[in-house]
């Protein structure tokens, strides 16, 4: 493999001298490996199944301590390593080890958020989690929040609260009698917004074509004045609009208080997908992206993307709690009446989930260990590690800058002297697939929008979201795709 | 207090003469306790919640250690301790050691199982179990399957499919187009299915009123006569007849057989929600009550139930993985089709969610550290148990015995002389509350159904799933049942 020259030396490193090495957990043993196992997917896929042998249950066991052995091994072995400082590519943290010491009490407890007698600590826990997020967001004391699995289901259920209400004003329950009669109802989200949204359209019985998608601009933010367009149309009804804050790839913020005014002109419930920028309130210095956000009737926010937290640990809160009476049951063997009365009530109402794990457990312990002042330099450290990465991508004339830096993302790709568009594009795909395989340095890719002419483009990624990276990390990291591109280019080494 | 009489002796201890104490988890230091603390809920959670104080995220943190022993000790003073003998109140059992050391490499890799990079050994590992679980089922080499957040999201992911695919049968595109146009879609349950059905059917748009249900019989199955009637009556498109295999008071298994064949005849799916009662399964003897399983279309099953595994872990199976189609989805981010050409596939089409924690890690292990024998002689256990508290209950004048014990749960009430079902129901809820807020003894309650002029009337129960319980145990537990019974009766002790 051909080293290319080292085209720019970086700015000196971006750790604050006062933080250690963040304590970061991992369940590969060699560091010098690399994020990823060695290998093409069907052969490390093959590998692991072999070892697990015949998918049936043994009829006897080999006891715990051999059966974590070969747990633990494979994971070793064929698991992912994101505390690697080559690791990078999605919405993907590795995590604290206080987080996981945390989650391993709420799986020692099996405490579940459903009733007061399912776990009563818990109970307490989540609603402290919750209200301290809803606060560190500028909510005021009506807001209230709900942890659950994932930003796909905090953005369903977002939707499903939106529906249900604008269906009511239409005079239609959507909950007792279904969707029948509703007329057209829609929502509205960027183009670049999160794909859980046409899913979440999906499920709810609305159909994909419900979500209508505007085009974002040059800086990767909702066009507001084709909003404004669309909602003006007639025949449909407007259920929701959603701005994302810190969008999956650019890192981009939705103009909020311009897209908050239109939606609430046209009685649309305004949801924010801050599944990956919510991180940023822990910085003073990107805390100011988010400064609009109370403006939202709903938030969805993932401490397992910026905060560091396994997962799950998505959250979605409400300005109003009363809203969560969408999902209001009354259950006999649950929270019958009497024991409502007397104070025995849990947070079944909150979700679509019966027996819910306390995730809360874990954000609690880590917002107790690191305050807002370690979280924010965790996010400080990896927001500089995207502005070095980027100066080192546009100094290096085999690279090419495709988005400015916003959050802790990096948009670039490989140049391709004298290719063409499909040619560019493939290009992207095999040099990560042969950085994929070789398992010494994992980036992501996407595709960049059309704009002015332009058609669409593969990108390539860096999500950066190790805290413990360095500058020189990244320049090593760049080198190896720098290298692995002109490997390409030239036919060496094909995989 | 008054100490009544025991009534009669219980059968010697059911305990496996060649197992030791199962190896549970849990939070509680003081065994002596009891399973919840004592106190009213508000005053718990009060003292809960002041000792986080106000919730605000601190500036700065006081270390992972603090911050550990703060929330631990919560957990200890103000949690529940469900390896406690006198926890006998829901489906939520203590867990397995070996599960939460096994969960905690599942949080410390935060591997996620939507693409091939984004952690690949875990994909292997769930493939095994679900694979493994589909075959402990007797399914067939298509069967496949998807871990997911609960029970409830189980039931209703398979709603979902079963709803889009009698909707494609009508020439409907619900994904793309939505519900519009779709004839009164319906789904048929029991009586006493599971409420997650109900809140399916709001969720996906079909209102709870497309939730049928048919009345149980004397055996607290559902009864395939009057699904028969109503199956026939026009103007409405079966969707989905859904099977409880275990309804979570009763343990009650519908008849899966002729309700298969009904389904069949009506082109609607079947599925089973064998969320408690899969882990008969695991049991030689118990297992005959799930022979019909495998004539489903789709199982739900929770290893948070029986499995003793911490939540959640529940699985999806479907009998033929190729109706997982409902849920494929191509992202440029994660799957775009050049990559899935090279085998860079992941598990992102097998449910809404995109980050989907590894829960199949816990699973692997324990299946793997304990065999089928080890977990069946855990339910056999649970099972024995059971039956030795209803013959303790029948042989007690101040209980009733209100249900036959079919898995793992005992239905009963405190007796009242000369109450009317007002009063005996008052009795019921009283006596719980009064033993909840004690501290000491966690059982559940519910509402026994309507049946032959006899009202619905609420009953109590004892969930037992804590195979370190013996039968002097739950002799203990039912002593302070009747106890507090009689001091209700008698005006004592009031709250
Ligand atoms: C903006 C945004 N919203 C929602 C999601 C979905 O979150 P999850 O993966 O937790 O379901 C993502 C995931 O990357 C995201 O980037
Ligand atoms: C029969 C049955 N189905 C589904 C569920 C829901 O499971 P979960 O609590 O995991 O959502 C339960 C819970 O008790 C149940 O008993």
């Amino acid at each position: 493999m051909s080293q290319p020259a080292r085209l720019t030396a970086l700015p000196a490193p971006v750790r604050d001298p006062f933080a250690v090495r963040w304590p970061l957990a991992s369940t590969v043993s060699d560091r010098e490996r690399g994020p990823l196992p060695h290998g093409s997917p069907g052969a490390v896929l093959r590998r692991t199944a072999e070892v697990l042998g015949e998918p049936r249950i043994p009829s006897t066991g080999v006891g715990e301590s051999a059966a974590l052995d070969l747990i633990a091994g494979l994971l070793d072995e064929h698991g992912i390593d994101l505390s690697h400082p080559h690791a990078a590519a999605h919405l993907q943290p590795p995590v604290l080890q206080v987080a996981v010491d945390a989650d391993a009490l709420a799986s020692a407890s099996n405490a579940s958020m459903d009733t007061y007698d399912s776990g009563p600590a818990t109970l307490a826990i989540e609603q402290w989690v919750v209200r301290a997020l809803a606060s560190l967001a500028g909510f005021g004391p009506q807001a209230d929040g709900v942890l659950t699995p994932g930003g796909s289901i905090s953005n369903l259920l977002a939707i499903l609260i939106a529906r249900d209400s604008a269906a009511a004003a239409a005079g239609i329950d959507v909950r007792r009698h279904g969707l029948q009669g509703f007329d057209r109802p829609v929502v509205f989200c960027s183009e670049l917004a999160h794909f859980s949204v046409q899913r979440a359209c999906a499920a709810l019985g609305l159909g994909e074509q419900a979500a209508i998608t505007i085009p974002s601009d040059f800086d990767f933010r909702l066009r507001v004045d084709v909003l404004a367009e669309e909602l003006a149309k007639p025949g449909r009804t407007p259920v929701a609009v959603i701005a994302t804050a810190g969008t999956t790839d650019f890192g981009s913020v939705d103009p909020i208080a311009p897209i908050a005014a239109l939606a609430r002109q046209y009685g649309a419930w305004l949801h924010v997908d801050a599944a990956y920028g919510f991180g940023a309130l822990f910085s003073e210095r990107l805390a100011p992206l988010l400064a609009d956000v109370p403006l939202a009737d709903s938030v969805t926010l993932d401490l397992h993307k910026i905060g560091w937290q396994p997962a799950a640990t998505s959250v979605l809160l409400v300005a109003d709690r009363s809203r969560f009476a969408a999902f209001d049951r009354s259950v006999d063997y649950l929270n019958p009446a009497d024991d409502i009365d007397s104070g025995l009530d849990g947070l079944l109402g909150r979700s679509l989930q019966t027996t819910r794990r306390p995730d809360a457990v874990k954000v609690a312990t880590t917002l107790t260990a690191y305050g807002r002042a370690g979280l924010g330099t965790m996010v400080d450290t990896c927001h500089e590690l995207a502005h070095a990465a980027a100066a080192r991508v546009v100094a290096d004339s085999n690279l090419e800058l495709l988005a400015p830096v916003t959050l802790t993302t990096v948009l670039f790709r490989v140049a391709g002297q004298g290719l063409d568009a499909t040619g560019l594009d493939a290009l992207q795909g095999e040099v990560r697939r042969r950085l994929l395989t070789s398992g010494r340095v994992l980036i992501g890719r996407t595709k960049l929008p059309a704009r002015g002419g332009r058609p669409a483009a593969v990108a390539l990624k860096l999500t950066l979201l190790n805290p413990n990276a360095t500058a020189t990390d990244i320049e090593d990291l760049l080198d190896q795709v720098v290298a692995t591109g002109l490997d390409v280019l030239t036919g060496e080494g094909a995989a």
